[in-house]
């Protein structure tokens, strides 16, 4: 390994135990990000017993992969108090990687509140900001869109709301590449007074911050998918909520459609014909090329992969995060940041309020 | 009218102002309504100079419809605080109506908030109900649920979405026929102390209320589909979020089918042989054929239709108003809730969590 940090630096730290069929998902899907991406290089850490027999199935992989043994897992039941505590986890190890240099990124597939927080309090939260956020790029029907918090954080205030507008803006910028990310709330009418009061500060603090954000006012969820808006801020129940019901309705449909194409002896003539299309728009909406979502606002990259996603979709992670790291993700977060006076906004917003 | 009146019951209320194109969509959804059930009769609420010669081309239904002229106008950006202080709109008068026992339900396609004040107001909330809630018939992979509540109120807390799974267990069983209904609370995890404090609290309540209600945990928004649950209860916030997030999917999914066929030559070939199939899949997620949504826990019925629906969705709606009343709903839950003591149930329940 000294070696590999030697010649290159773009280092990403795996919890290879995380997910529903780990270690073997994750270290498949690492080997397709690798091919992907020939300068990057893998920290794993796991349990040896386990990960070995089948790294050893991947010789192209192992070449440049450094292994770092764990004796425990995090579970996904444990709660988030007790993992904090635990230093011997493959998940603890891996973002510990990062914290220590020896990595610029984490990925794993476990436990989302265990993974934030012991993110938070080994990567610690950037200078200003009062919560990390949940962030995913999504696909609307002209291209892609940032949405945020997805379920870090349950409960938010006015100000949570705003900093998580910013943060999207800076992504929305640089994972997307848009000039002026057009912001939107997340909320359930279009009208000033509609929704919860939280909802309504923050559209106040947005509006009238000095940051020149393009804040385009409330987005209903049905209109999400008409690419009105680059960033959509929420709570994280609410935009896990969003979330959720999106990638269900998207299955749903898919799974209608083949079963009624099962069932139809003219469907059946006509599928060949169709399948482009089909294909077209499976892939348009297959959540496993939407995997890998952000943990934001810290010092340090944490990328969540999906518990149940196969070896494509954990690719798709590893590839978000290699490519957040070229662009210097977090530095910039911390840099633009910095640049903004987040205690004056707010209380600027509230005195204006009350 | 009152020859109508005395040789029959079943008469439906209607705000014929409410709605995006109202009074064309409303009239012409009635006459489809008034086709398909011969023995309904209507009283129609609205401008006599805009209703008029429109039913005029609609003479099998004038023969049974009773027009009433209304000065005046619920808009969509009215507050409902003032809409409750006017007696003159069409929305007032047509949900008046029913508590002069001139009709049995009222059908409207406008602003929800001036709704729910009105039909509160007018109609007022069941006895032992704190809150009344929106309801819709939604579809999933192998039949319907219900789901509540759906944005009459923003805010909810455990009683609240106690007595919701209450007036959803009554509903599934009259208006789906289920027997015994499962009852899930919406939530962003399945594990216990996932989400918020108040569904946990409601979990509590309605796992020990006496009711023997078959509650089957939590719910998140992509297992809905499966079809594991017949009610799904939720506050008002998050049911509206969860409904518009899958209504939007639904039409994305269909757009980019639609979309990719118009740029496909060979799918344009399969295009016939796939018809039947694609409108089956239609048919199933088609937000017209679950249009009506029922205002519960009121001493009267109130059904809401979508603002930009077309005549068909109109018509469902005011289906659906019809088989309920068909079915006495309302003296059905008002008989119900009688039994239940609600009081007695939070009580204990908030006595046990602290």
């Amino acid at each position: 390994m000294e070696q590999v940090l030697s010649t290159n630096n773009l280092v990403i730290s795996i919890d290879a135990m995380g997910g529903d069929n780990s270690p073997r998902i994750v270290i498949e899907g690492l080997a397709l990000a690798a091919k992907k991406n020939p300068d990057a290089r893998f920290i794993l850490f796991g349990d040896e017993a386990k990960v070995m027999p089948i790294l050893n199935q991947f010789p192209a992989l192992k070449n440049v992969c450094e292994f770092r043994h764990a004796t425990e897992v995090v579970h996904n039941e444990d709660k988030p108090s007790q993992v904090i505590r635990n230093r011997n986890t493959s998940m603890y190890m891996a973002i510990d990687a990062v914290r220590k240099g020896d990595a610029q990124a984490i990925v794993s597939a476990g436990n989302t509140g265990a993974l934030m927080a012991i993110s938070k309090m080994v990567l610690k939260t950037i200078q200003k900001i009062h919560r990390p956020a949940i962030v995913s790029i999504m696909p609307h029907r002209h291209g892609k869109y940032v949405m945020l918090d997805l379920g870090a954080n349950t409960e938010c205030n006015a100000i949570n709301l705003a900093e998580f507008a910013i943060m999207g803006d800076i992504l929305a910028r640089h994972a997307l590449g848009v000039e002026k990310p057009r912001i939107a709330l997340l909320n359930i009418g279009t009208e000033e007074m509609k929704g919860r009061e939280e909802i309504h500060q923050a559209a106040h603090m947005i509006k009238n911050s000095r940051m020149s954000l393009d804040y385009r006012g409330y987005i209903e969820p049905h209109e999400i998918p008409d690419g009105v808006a680059d960033v959509i801020v929420a709570d994280g129940f609410t935009g896990n909520i969003a979330l959720k019901s999106i990638e269900g309705t998207a299955r749903l449909v898919v799974r209608l459609l083949k079963d009624a194409v099962g069932k139809s002896f003219f469907a059946k003539i006509g599928m060949p014909f169709m399948l482009g299309v089909m294909l077209k728009v499976k892939k348009t909406m297959d959540p496993r090329l939407y995997n890998g979502a952000m943990l934001v606002g810290l010092n340090g990259l944490t990328v969540k992969s999906h518990g149940g996603t196969d070896a494509l979709g954990y690719s798709v992670a590893v590839n978000n995060a290699i490519m957040l790291v070229r662009q210097n993700f977090v530095a910039t977060i911390r840099e633009e940041v910095e640049k903004v006076d987040l205690d004056e906004l707010s209380q600027e917003a509230f005195y204006e309020l009350y």
